[in-house]
């Protein structure tokens, strides 16, 4: 497996820096989309697998699977995930969107915003994505962006998320919350808030956590988005944290600056402007190589590189 | 007279596609005008007449007539139209936008939003688009998009319209009211709500009349606009209902998809992003064509072709 | 017939002065009812008839008959108008409230707030208080407090109403509207804004019609509401209005300071705090008596009373 | 142990009446208080013991023990409840109100609304009154009335909640959710919505679990609070509902009609006007009685009597 | 010259108490008024002199003179003070409110809330209350609540004052500037900021400067309002702060507690209930004693008594 | 000193037009920004110096200093401005932005929105662009827009300003106030309103002064951003207003068409879409030309020439 690449471009002095082909991803990219946006990917079998947002022409929000050779170039399955009741007592909620991706020991398991009466965090796993299935979900709504760590932590599995309403949520702060089982939710700790408005504007009306964590000698290392409540709406940036290893709601480092805001014209038109959303990331420890994945405005899906060291190195240097 | 059109593109999957030289009329096409947009054309003596929101550089809001002889190139006077009271009671409003227009057995009859302490909805007549009359007004405010059907039913002139507020209303049903002579206005009956979210995203805030309906062997044909309230401001995008031949108040298809959205940089940028707000259309039912005319972004007027027929099937198989 | 009656206290420096013996009638005057209030009355064969708003213990409005020898002491019928159709075409709306009763030429005419996807005005009459008939509503959603004039103006009907939007309104106007037949309503003009803050801060952020007028030698004389948002809520306060004998929509006189305000504790505490919202009035032109009917703190009915003369001349006074 | 009682006044005709001497407890019955309310009371040794809100004269909120003989007369602690961690990583909250005490098994678990960087459910549990012990908050900000079942429900603990968000909160629904073993939290079900404005609109804007249930022949009896929102504010009433005796999640009944609404002046005036909030019943099966406690206007505590057989029968009939 | 007393009542343990007697000036204390309150006193020659907000019946807010013997007995002039232009380029406002009075060397300065094109501080002075000169205003819009310091401090005058919006400010902070001349104002200094919620949420919302304040040995001591919003509207309670004698923009005390909150009827119900606000106090440095003046629900004028040393210890010990 | 220009195109009938090259500043010209725009500029030795809002990486505002022979190319410093106290009283603020700089008499003077609890006006000197002096600031918060004026009035600096509130405010007047020392200030005297909708809705929202005036024949010329608030956002365009050369606060001429408005992607696509908001002009009166420097959708300086005789014709004979 080769994460998708491309190296620095000389007349670039940041951390992170855009494919030259974004959008790899198109809106239309399947018969049925009107955009397809904030997904997720992980390495499977020789290649790559992901879980999809394709919000189709009716501007319903599902998810789908599907598969990469290379990570760039996808084949989306043109039906949503069909997901089959892991437990008796399953819910099937009114949509699904924002899906992340992580393997933990066996299988894979998927977290989503899901429409229990208002949003909440879906769960669910495949083994192949090929049959898939759903469980209870995590909490009582309002919740988004519920993310899973890739190994339990002191035997339960850890999943950060956000706290929210039932609208345009103009406040978030990122909690973790433990699990013995995947079904029953406690120990909930408070992580990360916005930023105040005077230290680091680009995330002082909101955060969420983004990609799953990957574990690096400086801790976990985490993509998270930031909002910004300007005159005119939202503008949606990213930034990392590096949480402790043992205890990761602990957040160690955090970047004050932003590593990508939007700029470019895939990222500020389409159905929601202004908005870079990250939801994975791939990495290559040893080749020292991160591959974001995010999604653009709402409607496309881009990608972006970073050498994991200077990122590490960055968020310490800059830290809020 | 034949309607502007162009063929469909063969890599086009969808039921409605863009002319490829939008926007037809630019923002500056009178000295005067900041914005030409949501403006109403139809066929008369060899070609076409209209009736065009033309904003000046003050943006103050008015409708000019316009001239062309195929559909595509305009001539729109540089003076707004001056209204004869057509009665002696008539009241002068504070301003005028989003007209239509529709011939009714003997004269074409426009229809705008007017403003009397608020928006309401404005009618006035004209037989040769030289000389123009005011009427009463229709209703008390706020109303918005009043759309006449182009004959009487049932003895009565039917007209559709949006009870709004005074603002940038965040609600909206389609209702219909009728009327014995176009002076008293009454029977007044609900046709059409907003979507649920998680039904048809795109048309979830509120909806309005489009153009002007047109029989077909299915019904009455109209494209309307559907509003998203996202977290970065609305976002309109245009669907189609069939409603009953004889009893228009009742909507037997909508389509549940849209059939535009905002995806073109004209329809993203301008002085209100994200807007495609249909006004009028032009029909060749023997060809089987459908020419709709839209406003884009508050700034420009484009047009979008159709088969009547295909856009019929699919108001059909993917009705809400 | 004698209208109530109580002379004006010695200690009283007003025009207009309350009943001692105020509410008239309480919360729970009828088995079901949470509060009884908003209503209205009319000399009827002997004595009185009225129309009262009574929400019942599911605060579901609506709208009920009630008789009185004295026009003080009432019997309200324990189940709420049941309306027939006076017409084919009528549609039954959601929930009924705020009525207002006025005689012309042969019957009484009813008028209330009635639901149909958000409030507007319904219309109905009755020939003697047991039959009634539900007619077509007036206008298209959102209106509010329609009130009929007593007899024809030239030729027409003549209502006033206010406009609203689908909540708690926080702006609005008194128009007039006019119709030859109770159906189809036409000839909208604007009759009263709110006051400037500064002029008459009461009655600055939106006023209603309330009583139905009747005329004297100096016009039509009304008693309308007006309300002021404080930071604590709407207060609502009654002044007086003389409208023009010939065209009424002619706002001749209208008082700067309000009649009343509420100040005792059956208009301050309740299910609404600080409401007088007249609905009604009695009057003796020969004795030179008013007898105004008023909702308290939207809970009981209360009464007030005045000297026409003396209303007249003190709106004439103080006028705004 | 006999609980407070009062037989129904002659003169009414409700299912629940009012103690003669409201409010049993004052806002000032212990020297720092501002306010006691929203408070709950259980059966304790030979009388009864309570857990109550009282705010200081800073207007800090605290749960503070107190003692009664005879349920009328109170004794409280003059100073708040001085929980121990019952667990290792127990969080301390930024401020406590609304308690709700229950027996389950072995020991009282008292929950209440536990400062998390927003509300969230506390839990806690004493054995005496004495020694209090403080666990893990059960869910994620923002969540507010926590209502634990009297015995576990198919081996779980069984919670009803009401999810908000961070301010005077608009809307709320009613939610289960089920834990093994207090600490872990899932199988989140939905229970209840507000009502249609037009079927009960008392409770139109939000609603939120009251009392303890308890289990009689018909099931699980409980008082619940809606809440309409007014031009002057929230106005907080009282009903019943009755839930599935073995999948308490199902609400087989609940009153269309409000049980109480603030009606007499300590209702009325206070901290916060016109709130009725029950937190706590006490009844006595056999005697078929059913004492209720509530808040009134955030400022005193008052109680209310009722017959359970005539409460269920009416709950039944009166179901929305 | 002996100050308005009355000893404290044996079962309260307040360090301020209310007269018997409130309120001490009604709503209808002067023919033309609507409400009487939120007034400033003074010592004048053997007696007292005062300047009262008197808001006429079409509720237009204006300051008249007032006179009293005893401090509790008041004569209200009938016509608002006539104010001559102190300077050339004197404006005129729309309306006057909330004023305070202080002598200062020579004169007695008024200041109150004056509109130009929305409320900021008006200043003017007097020799004898019977001739006033208005001067510019000290500030740009919008501000309220300016206080006078009764010296010069460092040869400067010194106000404090709230800036403010043009609504019911939902925020509020007290800030300090300081003048050479009465005219031109600078040197603004931020002084104190609402409490946290969970700190003292009395005070959560906004705060304000009340009475003017008067040496003592701890330094300057002051009574201002604090406000909190409820779901049910802001509620107004009174604190005191003690200031440094040099600089008196440092805040060495400030209650956590309360001095006083709404809990009498006439402080629960008028024009805007819940409302506590101190404008002014007179005190008794030998004989320890302090007299507060403050409007109650936006109606009256009522007063409370309190030992200063006792006050300043309060405050000492119970500081935020 | 030769001031930037470029002549009118030929099919350009405005009377400004935009730098071909436009925009001139990037957002990435010094490595730490995000956006640089909102700036000004004075002629400044041989060449042009300016003062440069820059927001870094961490959306942290700050001004910078920078310097250019022919006022398109420039070079800024990397580090934002150092002020050194110009006083001992003089209080550091929270942020820095749109800045504004003028010559009078011996010195540059710039004025900026300093954060003081909320933004007011920093008010700062220069002799030489390398050493910077604060000195107090000129208001309470909230304000924004401190444009002073080249010369003493009467004696005295005068300063236009916009009072606002703490975020995005929805309203906004220019006022004028006079300061005999830049220390103090007072004589506050209202400006300029925004325009009523119909007569002008590209400033009916707010408006706020932008370059500092010059003094022409005509009086002191301005340019001035005016907004409107659509659906979709905030959108700022320019006019001009000129001002009496004597009473400056008096307003002679004001457009009533805008000059600019956002139609160039770099003005329509940036971290503030829609944004024309000028802050400085280079004038050559001799020439009868000017260069207007503008930020362009809060990312990037643009300019745009006109010609002096020209402005003010339009101005008169197109003033609202």
């Amino acid at each position: 497996m080769k994460i998708p690449w491309q190296e620095k471009p000389q007349t670039c002095n940041d951390v992170v820096w855009r494919y030259t082909e974004n959008p790899i991803i198109q809106r239309d990219a399947i018969p049925s989309s009107n955009s397809i946006f904030n997904s997720a990917v992980v390495p499977f079998n020789e290649g790559f697998a992901g879980v999809f947002r394709c919000d189709n022409k009716a501007v319903q929000m599902n998810i789908f699977a599907g598969f990469s050779e290379d990570g760039i170039n996808w084949k989306i399955n043109e039906n949503p995930i069909d997901f089959k009741a892991a437990d008796e007592g399953q819910v099937i909620g009114d949509y699904k969107y924002d899906p992340r991706v992580v393997f933990i020991e066996d299988r894979y398991w998927i977290t989503w915003c899901e429409g229990h009466n208002g949003p909440t965090i879906g769960i669910g796993y495949t083994f192949d994505f090929i049959e898939f299935f759903q469980c209870e979900s995590a909490f009582l709504p309002f919740n988004r962006n519920g993310v899973l760590f890739p190994k339990k932590i002191n035997g339960k599995y850890a999943m950060m998320s956000r706290p929210s309403d039932n609208g345009h949520t103009p406040f978030g702060d990122i909690y973790m919350s433990y699990s013995p089982d995947m079904k029953y939710w406690g120990e909930h700790r408070h992580m990360m808030s916005p930023a105040d408005f005077k230290d680091s504007a680009w995330q002082c009306t909101k955060i969420g956590a983004g990609s799953v964590p990957f574990l690096t000698e400086a801790g976990w290392l985490m993509f998270y988005h930031g909002v910004i409540n300007t005159c005119n709406g939202f503008r949606y940036a990213m930034g990392s944290a590096i949480l402790d290893e043992e205890n990761p709601h602990i957040v160690k480092y955090r970047t004050q600056p932003y590593l990508l805001t939007p700029s470019e014209l895939y990222e500020q038109n389409g159905d929601v402007p202004n908005v870079i959303f990250p939801c994975a990331s791939l990495q290559d420890l040893q080749e020292d190589k991160v591959t974001i994945f995010y999604g653009a405005a709402d409607t496309v899906v881009a990608i972006a590189f970073g050498r994991i060291s200077e990122i590490i190195d960055f968020t310490k240097k800059n830290s809020l």
